[in-house]
């Protein structure tokens, strides 16, 4: 995949990250079991990519352990293998809601966004945010990427 | 690109934003230019793409207003554009945070990540998390979405 694969890049969490769910149907796939979606064959007709595509795509989803699969087998029916989300694919929430609030604000329709996501209990708006460890609102520009090693020297002063 | 586009997609923030940022060299060249690259040397070297492919995806970035390029020209010297991160850049940082963060989790290597973000004066470890607009934590499994119209009659309740 890589033509040049670079020492440098060996260890950054966004490439391995992205060696995972780096393309667009992947994540799209996770959106639709996140939405509630659970078949191949919901999965096709909503996203409407090829069927090899979708299937490579799952394979690879349940063996990163980000799906799990659930097969029902009812006597004398085909066996119809259902789809959830694991810790590991939750864990990945914050990251589409990220990609999600990005498209609202820059990339959506002139009539604006279709859908919104809220707290299904509380009704508000909730997206992804950047906050310290110790729940406040950081600004972008105040962020800067260090070393583990500087960063526990940091810790330790 | 998309082998069936299909009319339930097309309204799909999530979809159109991975349409701009859905590669794994975009979001790469990215973090770059947010950790102090600038140069198309620089993303080279510390990348290792191929050259055609890094410069496809900077034209498209730019064109995207997600960078911007200053052109420095010295007399006799050759111009060499400089990518600098636009405000709609910056706003792909909770996207990017969260690819970084679920990386750090579940993909680093065995001995840790090798760099942490950090607000830069308060020295404390920052990630994306998900927050309702009040700023109150959210659990993923209470994140529901509804259509615009529904969203905004839960708010006229």
């Amino acid at each position: 995949m890589d033509p040049r694969p670079d020492p440098d890049m060996s260890n950054c969490s966004i490439a391995r990250t992205l060696e995972v769910v780096g393309g667009k149907w992947t994540i799209l796939i996770l959106c639709e079991v996140w939405y509630g979606s659970s078949r191949f064959s919901d999965f096709e007709r909503v996203l409407g990519c090829s069927r090899n595509l979708l299937a490579a795509r799952l394979r690879m989803l349940v063996k990163e352990g980000i799906l799990a699969t659930e097969t029902s087998r009812k006597p004398g029916s085909r066996s119809r293998p259902k789809y959830e989300i694991t810790p590991k694919g939750v864990d990945l929430v914050p990251a589409v809601m990220g990609l999600l609030r990005w498209g609202d604000r820059c990339r959506a329709d002139p009539e604006g966004p279709a859908g919104l996501s809220r707290h299904r209990g509380w009704g508000v708006h909730v997206d992804a945010q950047i906050r310290c460890a110790r729940g406040r609102a950081v600004q972008a520009e105040d962020i800067e990427s260090v070393p583990v090693p500087a960063f526990r020297m940091g810790l330790a002063e």
